[in-house]
């Protein structure tokens, strides 16, 4: 597929390290509730509607970037990370937070599960959105495409929904290790052919979200998300490899700082997220102590702050950039998803505050 | 006043940082909703009445004394972290989560809040338990008094319950970080007064919960929580001097594991506190290096692992306790309060997993 080149390579460049004259930013949920463009699509149509509809995601993937044009340096395919759990075979409403009606209870529910998932059957919709959107983006930024982390889908296939503790899915863990590991490489498995189906389409960076990877301890990641985490970043690698459309690939395990280290020497990711609840400085010594090559950060100012006002935005901004410092290899972002109610000029003026404090 | 001498002390040496012949042990909200007797109590009273009932606070701090008699080794006073804010002269439900029907919205509502605490008179209650309560355990075990810490209920009287996000409490850091500043530092003054009462009253060891620490950015934490615990530890270690009657101080900072050594140097505390996502080799590592004296540790199995059944339950308590080794210093617990709905009989193994495995 031949797509316009790029006019904005920020974010491509830090992810492998690189030195930059800025750091790129973008912020996550970007196309979201915030917005009141996105508000009044949304009052139209159905969130998976939206989703499944090609023109409807392209049109809400591009209203950041066309109102923060010349301050925001990616794109974000609008979409849900419980698209694949879908994929998979079971019904998720959004109403508005996530529900499952039929969530598994017992490891015997596996078998509801489809046994073969034909991304491009039941996923194709997503592919075509990134496709039409990466046209629209004529270059302006890159697009990233994303999906979630087996243990993060795994606990709302269980949980049936978001909690406060993960109780049913950590008692899988604990009394169905085997089961609960066999189930977390199959949704990888699924993970890797959407992953590889995103980049085909048009993706120029993919990025996986392990919301609920700090709800684990640090054995309990090592034991039952890490695995899957490196099974879906070699295998997808080794797949663009031969497909000669190698891109970054992001991990954002959001909460697990304790495992920042062992996440560096072994996950195989280019660029890891980080939430507000880690120092970047010390985050900075962690991944130089440990990788050959340093992975490139992205993050991590408190989404909350941008309730604050431009002067805190400003402080707390100049001290981000302070602390990630002048050597590249970081894409400025939140630690967390934006948030509803944020004020779109406030978030300008963060965009706006990341030119002027990392500007090399 | 004169108690019966204590038999167990076990939890008092291991605070002190000292080797023990095995960890002492106790679960925290060990009288509460999973326990059968307790609920029994409940569906007769209120739960603040049982708070505001010394009798029926005694009953229900010793429900799990005597059915885990001989396996735990303190007990803690049944009250509530919300007392306080109840004592400034703030309304509170618990319906069946805290509710506040009229929470601070702005600053200017400060003034709404009581200008002088007179604890003996608004938190008098508590102290009778606890008089009673230490009269009753006749010197089985220790007896723990506690208070919530101020960014924690700071955080209940601006949100007016839970949150997921705190965003009404972080605008009020961000927007109004003087004020906030010196509302933290005015509970603080309460904590102290109330925790100081609860020593006079018989307890012989105090626990701060900051529930809500890991919600906030290590500097975050340094700038808006830390310094109100460093008031109330060397405030209330100086009356307590005083009075020559210096108990214990323990730290719950939940989730601000980042924090770990920032607070092992300065806090103050004898103990901290911590949930299970921090590696315990970790932690022992990190308060070696920072403290002239390294501080005691306390926690920090996933509650969930209770619901893992009696397998789980063994070769995490069996790994716990290689991890925490048997230098001493060391509190067993739970990295948070236990929840409804784990069988009795199941935390009765974890205590008798404790005691098998971290004999000396």
């Amino acid at each position: 597929m031949a797509f316009p080149p790029l006019k904005n390579d920020l974010l491509l460049r830090a992810a492998k390290g690189e030195k930059t004259e800025r750091a790129p930013v973008w912020v996550m949920r970007q196309a979201g509730r915030y917005l009141p463009e996105f508000r009044k699509v949304r009052e139209q149509h159905e969130f998976f509607e939206i989703c499944r509809t090609p023109a409807l995601a392209t049109e809400i993937t591009l209203q950041p970037i066309r109102r923060y044009s010349g301050l925001i340096d990616a794109a974000i395919i609008f979409c849900d990370i419980l698209v694949v759990p879908q994929a998979m075979g079971m019904e998720v409403l959004m109403n508005p937070g996530p529900s499952f009606p039929d969530p598994l209870t017992t490891p015997d529910d596996i078998r509801k599960l489809r046994a073969d998932v034909d991304v491009d059957k039941e996923l194709g919709y997503v592919f075509e959105a990134i496709t039409q959107t990466r046209k629209e983006l004529a270059g302006e930024v890159p697009l990233i495409g994303f999906c979630g982390a087996p243990w993060t889908l795994f606990a709302y296939m269980i949980e049936g929904g978001g909690s406060k503790t993960l109780q049913k899915a950590k008692t899988w863990l604990y009394r169905h290790p085997e089961e609960s590991k066999a189930l977390l490489m199959r949704i990888a498995d699924v993970c890797i052919d959407f992953l590889v189906g995103q980049v085909r389409a048009g993706a120029q960076l993919l990025q996986i979200f392990d919301s609920w990877a700090g709800e684990l301890s640090p054995d309990d990641f090592a034991t039952f998300s890490l695995p899957s985490l490196v099974h879906i970043s070699s295998s997808v690698r080794a797949r663009l490899s031969q497909l000669d459309s190698l891109v970054p690939l992001t991990l954002f395990a959001k909460g697990a700082n304790q495992s920042l280290s062992i996440l560096s020497i072994q996950s195989g990711y280019d660029v890891l997220g980080l939430d507000w609840c880690i120092d970047p400085v010390v985050a900075r010594r962690i991944v130089h102590q440990n990788a050959e090559k340093a992975v490139a950060l992205q993050g991590n100012m408190d989404p909350n702050i941008l309730y604050g006002g431009p002067e805190a935005i400003e402080a707390y901004v100049k001290r981000m950039c302070g602390a990630f410092g002048k050597e590249g290899g970081w894409i400025a972002n939140l630690g967390h998803g934006i948030t509803p109610g944020v004020d779109p000029d406030d978030l300008k003026w963060f965009f706006e505050c990341v030119h002027k404090y990392s500007t090399s």
